[in-house]
């Protein structure tokens, strides 16, 4: 049985904070900071550029990519770390295409992140007018898939709602029709169980600043199924994917396996960071996880809907249909949410309506649940958020 | 008149080290652990999510691209950092393509650093067999400028040798042919006098961790010439270059002039520390750098050439045609270079048999050049590579 006491523990979080954004950006573990400081002074201000092989910096996004992929079912040398998950969605879609030349259509859904429609957008214009994004309602994907689908396109877990897409059963049937599928695990990634190997995905993508907690900006991961790896072609095809890199040949060719899908330099502290932050996994059970996560979850709606019904769930009610998040929605949303931070609970907005909280037993208890939903029904009760600086928009929530 | 004593100052270097590798990765400042620590505890670990306002994270990108852009001459709002070098060349490439529908060549030089090279291949092929990386020798480069060609694309400064092309000539060239240019800038940001905006480049890219220090994976910057901004294409259409990134729309409509040259979130501690190091900058006088680095250089020569003179030169002999690094060569270069490391000199070594130094009067002393040569001598004079232990071959070097 996973002790969540002491994960709680390798968690730095600030005095009288209840931290319900860990599916925007995790919080400290106290192991990052002297593993930061260690790599900036005696890695990079010792052994200066000896560091890429004495500190092992130039196998760190093979060695962390292992570590994520203990997590996400892959085995290890599947997994590599580098770039930012937009990048990541770009290079397996362009390597996906080019394994389907009979075929151009991208196949999405609405309710994927933003960013993953624009790359694609972005791709299909660079391949031509043949190329096409087609996205359709996340309940209507399973019946898009046709023929004519090169890819599909899916981020398991959304955003807003937390609504959680059948992997298995979408990859199932995209291969049955033929197409190869691209899995975004940016909400997934040590919020819910995952297994890319058992559900036979071709690509998958994720970032690791979430529920992984490696901070702001920390290094994207890649999948791609052993099967594809050595018959891909890296369309960013940069001099660390290259076989040789330091042959510095003035041909390309691509590196074996997983190695192939790294582009250029990466960035080492925030490797480091990540390297150090995966410390709190190495004893957590991803079943017993995702139950606390649930119960949590489940904690938290009933909560709120007896204390505060004008907030309509816009989460699914059933909890095998989320990831590891429950929203709200209300017209007054960003307010609210502003009104929740100024009282120390922290969760965050999404345009137009919705009140979005991330859950993690990691390091919240039924404790910060009862008391996030107390406080957050008493600014319902008070219509709290109805107070002068509570209404300009936010940049970023 | 700019204190070189000062800069000095601002660098931790390790005791009995004299680091001619710079060109490489940068040594470590001073500024820069502290910065780190703060970003990492004050910002994320106690601000958590609300650090991408508070602590003004969203704007990094945008705050230290006009800090590197006033060391190449780019006009604040035309510089901004992220991803690697290698995805910047791809997205000004992609670019710079789509200005020039009508031409289907990329024009390059076997000069170049080879993942530029790989990027443009890369590219090409996802773009289709009409598109074609042309690549001739360094010195056939003007004359190959033709209307065939849609984008030259060229290193400033050969990674190898240290030679430079004349940048203004060769953009007037490639313009005179209704050519674009991309300009890479790797070796020249806070090594040489770069004036991007007087020699009306139309993109130019490069990295902060050579001469601007900013450590292992420290970020690459972009500059779009004002004239282009707003009318480019980003090939890699991520949220971040979005004109509202937080409306999440599901439709790309890139944001105003630079900013759509973003791409994800961005890695805000590599950028916490490149802020730091660039401090070192701020009483730094470009013509004084330029005119004490090629003091030491050519000193270098003298002292290397009268000692040892079966190194062979590789650089340019005349310091107005090189950068800010001296090249030799030797068919022990490999096994030479790690005997000088062991003796306290730190070079590096480029296949096939390149020895490669990099100078910089912002913590390098004539004296520190004298006693580098000295060493090096010394090792040759006693054939002292030719021990056990420095012929295998480096991984990374």
């Amino acid at each position: 049985m996973t002790d969540f006491t002491a994960t709680r523990a390798m968690f730095t979080l600030p005095e009288g904070v209840i931290y319900l954004d860990g599916n925007s950006l995790g919080p400290l573990p106290r192991a990052v900071p002297a593993r930061v400081e260690q790599t900036i002074r005696a890695e990079w201000g010792e052994m200066l550029i000896t560091g890429w092989n004495k500190a092992g910096w130039m196998d760190l996004p093979a060695r962390v990519g292992d570590r994520v992929g203990r997590l996400i079912g892959a085995a290890p040398g599947t997994v590599v770390m580098g770039d930012t998950l937009s990048i990541k969605v770009y290079q397996a879609l362009a390597s996906a295409l080019e394994l389907r030349p009979d075929r151009r259509v991208i196949l999405s859904d609405t309710g994927n992140f933003p960013s993953d429609l624009y790359m694609a957008d972005g791709l299909c214009r660079t391949l031509g007018p043949d190329y096409q994004l087609r996205t359709v309602a996340p309940e209507a994907v399973e019946d898009a898939i046709d023929d004519s689908v090169a890819v599909l396109m899916i981020t398991e877990v959304d955003y807003r709602t937390g609504r959680k897409h059948d992997m298995a059963r979408l990859i199932a049937r995209a291969h049955e029709a033929g197409a190869l599928v691209v899995w975004d695990l940016a909400h997934s990634a040590g919020a819910i169980p995952v297994d890319v190997s058992g559900a036979d995905t071709d690509f998958a993508v994720g970032c690791s600043y979430k529920y992984l907690n490696s901070g702001p900006g920390g290094p994207a991961f890649i999948y791609v199924a052993p099967r594809l790896a050595d018959t891909v072609r890296p369309a960013l095809s940069g001099w660390l994917g290259h076989e040789a890199p330091f042959a510095f040949d003035l041909d390309y060719r691509p590196g074996a396996g997983i190695d192939r899908m790294r582009v250029g330099t990466p960035s080492i502290l925030q490797l480091a960071a990540l390297d150090a932050a995966l410390d709190v996994w190495d004893e957590v059970d991803m079943g017993d996880l995702r139950a606390r996560s649930l119960e949590l979850q489940d904690s938290f709606i009933a909560h709120v809907e007896a204390g505060c019904p004008e907030l309509a769930l816009a989460s699914p009610r059933e909890g095998a249909q989320r990831g590891s998040q429950v929203s709200f929605r209300h017209e007054h949303g960003y307010a609210i949410i502003q009104a929740l931070i100024a009282d120390g609970v922290i969760g965050d907005f999404r345009a137009p309506d919705i009140l979005r909280f991330g859950f993690t037993p990691l390091y919240l208890s039924q404790e910060d649940v009862a008391l996030a939903a107390e406080k957050l029904c008493a600014i319902m009760a008070e219509k709290r958020w109805d107070r002068a600086g509570f209404h300009h928009r936010a940049k970023v929530t």
